[in-house]
């Protein structure tokens, strides 16, 4: 017989997921109800208007996919692209390359926009390649790349699809909840975040909002969007208001309990507040790395504050660091991924698990590694 | 400020999500651990050994889709149907016709075999099917109607398709765990379920099972799979044995605890005893709606014992004793989907909800709101 899964107690400080707070994993544990069910239909609502606090916008069709942040990215290239159409996608990092992915899928000619890996993504490259292709549609941009800890100038790149009548779509799953994200003030019509990061839920719900120039190019479309699960114009009555629900598919009822505790405590603490708290968090764990004299990979003027990207010091055999750290530490940080794997460490401090004692624990249990 | 949402304890005797055992919550709950935590992708091996025990195959490729059964449908259609390929799609209901959506933006051309809604699939009509159409490259159908309560003869129909050199699409969401579902003797190529239903988890997982058949199909593929999220060659790199996964998409942790939760409870009770269970509590609830006078849908040797569709009486407001149900003996019983609403109720006895308290409380309740 199979014995019960005990996982252990981990401390978690990679690219995501985060420590999920005690109270997040106690809500996951409540009696499940049916996902037609009044009460949570009004969960639902509620989830969304937490949701839109979050994202700073008052779009009204703002809720969490069904599915993790690959499936959020999904729903709105699918959505929002049709066979033909011209993309232009910015390329600094793993995310922006599986954007390009989702652009060719989805039946879009894309242009791309390449920067290093490590840098933001340059405005001026994006003037560049509307004035070379101004029929381009949308501009697809990663505003916190998870692979290289690089933050994009998001209300710049926005200001630049609209002054060319594009729509933009903007990657925010490691920015939503830990640095600003102003969707209204910045004008991005599709965005797509995660539980799992700054939110501090555990994963598998892809948190997405539309703005209503969205929904109109997706209303106006001439082409069936190729995905069913993920269908706007199916989930979207699924998603909208009480009373006039239909039926799409079962939602993750659980895993909406967590993400509405977690959304709670985001209340309780203030947007603001948690901004700084990460901003804060991070200038410790700055201050502990220069001392022990380990470097970023991204310049400070785009460093992201809750994905810690520093270069493996040479000599280093980095895998063999990350899995002493994992057993005799409980502590977890992640690798580099595509290019940068065996290079750089990428040290998360998302959620809940920017805390002061994870800062210091993080600083102690590295020192004991690398010494 | 938001409150904490304290969900009300229900009783789960719809078509899904069915009552989860408190074994299974309480796994939910559990610390957070890594995607790439070496003690979860164990977890993940042992979900996929336990999952083969359910579906009852040797297939390598069996795994839980980490989204809802819709998600787990379009998985199926989107990597064995490319553009142009003719497919024969059973429709006798609801999800049958969920099949065909997904037939047709696969691109697939799709040959409808109709029956009416409340009786099985006719083999002989797939025969014909076959026939006319050789050049046939897929079978797709419903083992489990859950919008009717109808079963269909899967044997039959996969030994049609073999006979035809089709591959076979099954969606057993309803099935699994309530009823025999054999793939390996009956020669399946491709199925999907649902985890809220006789698995009891919560909702939000797809288990699959593909044959090494499907998988030579889908590497034969000319075309790319038009998902990202769901594509079996990105996905079979991350499902695939411990040290050689590569990262796709961050699982759902804590759902896999109560899913890996829910299947060391069914081997504990066995799989043959729970068809038994679910075969014994759908004697005594038919014999209680039978002294009640109360009308099945479907015949009895076609009928699922997991969902009891039944006719809603001359001259009763179905809705309003649904809302009895629900707000004076926390019962939730469905409603008719489709041609059905307003018609017939959906009474489940699915999993943990299939036990002797459960029957005994629904005929007492809906004794007292029918009288």
């Amino acid at each position: 017989m199979t014995a019960s899964f005990i996982p252990p107690q981990r401390i978690l400080m990679g690219p995501g997921p985060s420590d999920v707070p005690q109270r997040v994993l106690d809500a996951m544990a409540r009696p499940t109800i049916g996902h037609l069910d009044p009460t949570f239909v009004e969960l639902m609502e509620q989830i969304k208007a937490m949701l839109r606090m979050a994202f700073q916008t008052q779009n009204a069709l703002t809720f969490p996919v069904s599915a993790p942040g690959s499936a959020g990215m999904e729903m709105c290239f699918v959505n929002l692209v049709e066979p033909g159409d011209k993309v232009i996608v910015c390329r600094n990092g793993v995310f922006g390359g599986r954007m390009l992915e989702n652009v060719k899928r989805s039946g879009g000619v894309p242009v791309i926009v390449d920067d290093a890996w490590g840098t933001p993504v340059d405005p001026q490259k994006v003037r560049d390649a509307f004035k070379a292709n101004p029929d381009a549609k949308v501009l697809a941009f990663v505003h916190a790349e998870t692979s290289t800890g690089a933050q994009s100038d998001a209300a710049t790149l926005a200001k630049v699809a609209q002054e060319h009548g594009a729509l933009t779509i903007m990657d925010c799953v490691t920015s939503l909840g830990g640095t600003p994200v102003l969707l209204d003030a910045w004008g991005i019509d599709a965005a797509y975040s995660g539980s799992q990061k700054c939110l501090s839920c555990t994963p598998g719900l892809s948190p997405v909002s539309f703005s209503e120039r969205a929904i109109a190019r997706i209303k106006a479309r001439t082409t069936t969007v190729q995905s069913w699960f993920l269908d706007l114009n199916l989930v979207l009555g699924y998603w909208q208001s009480a009373g006039k629900r239909t039926y799409h598919h079962t939602a993750p009822i659980n895993p909406m309990y967590g993400l509405y505790e977690a959304l709670v405590m985001l209340e309780e603490e203030g947007l603001e507040n948690a901004w700084a708290r990460h901003r804060a968090m991070h200038e410790t764990l700055k201050a502990g790395f220069e001392a022990m004299d380990l470097k970023y990979v991204v310049e400070a003027s785009s460093r992201l504050p809750q994905l810690n990207a520093i270069c493996v010091p040479e000599g280093i055999d980095e895998a063999a660091i990350r899995a002493r750290l994992l057993s005799e530490f409980n502590l977890e940080i992640g690798a580099g991924l595509g290019d940068m794997a065996g290079k750089i460490w990428r040290i998360g401090l998302m959620g809940h698990s920017a805390r002061q004692e994870n800062v210091e624990y993080c600083l102690k249990a590295l020192k004991a590694c690398l010494s």
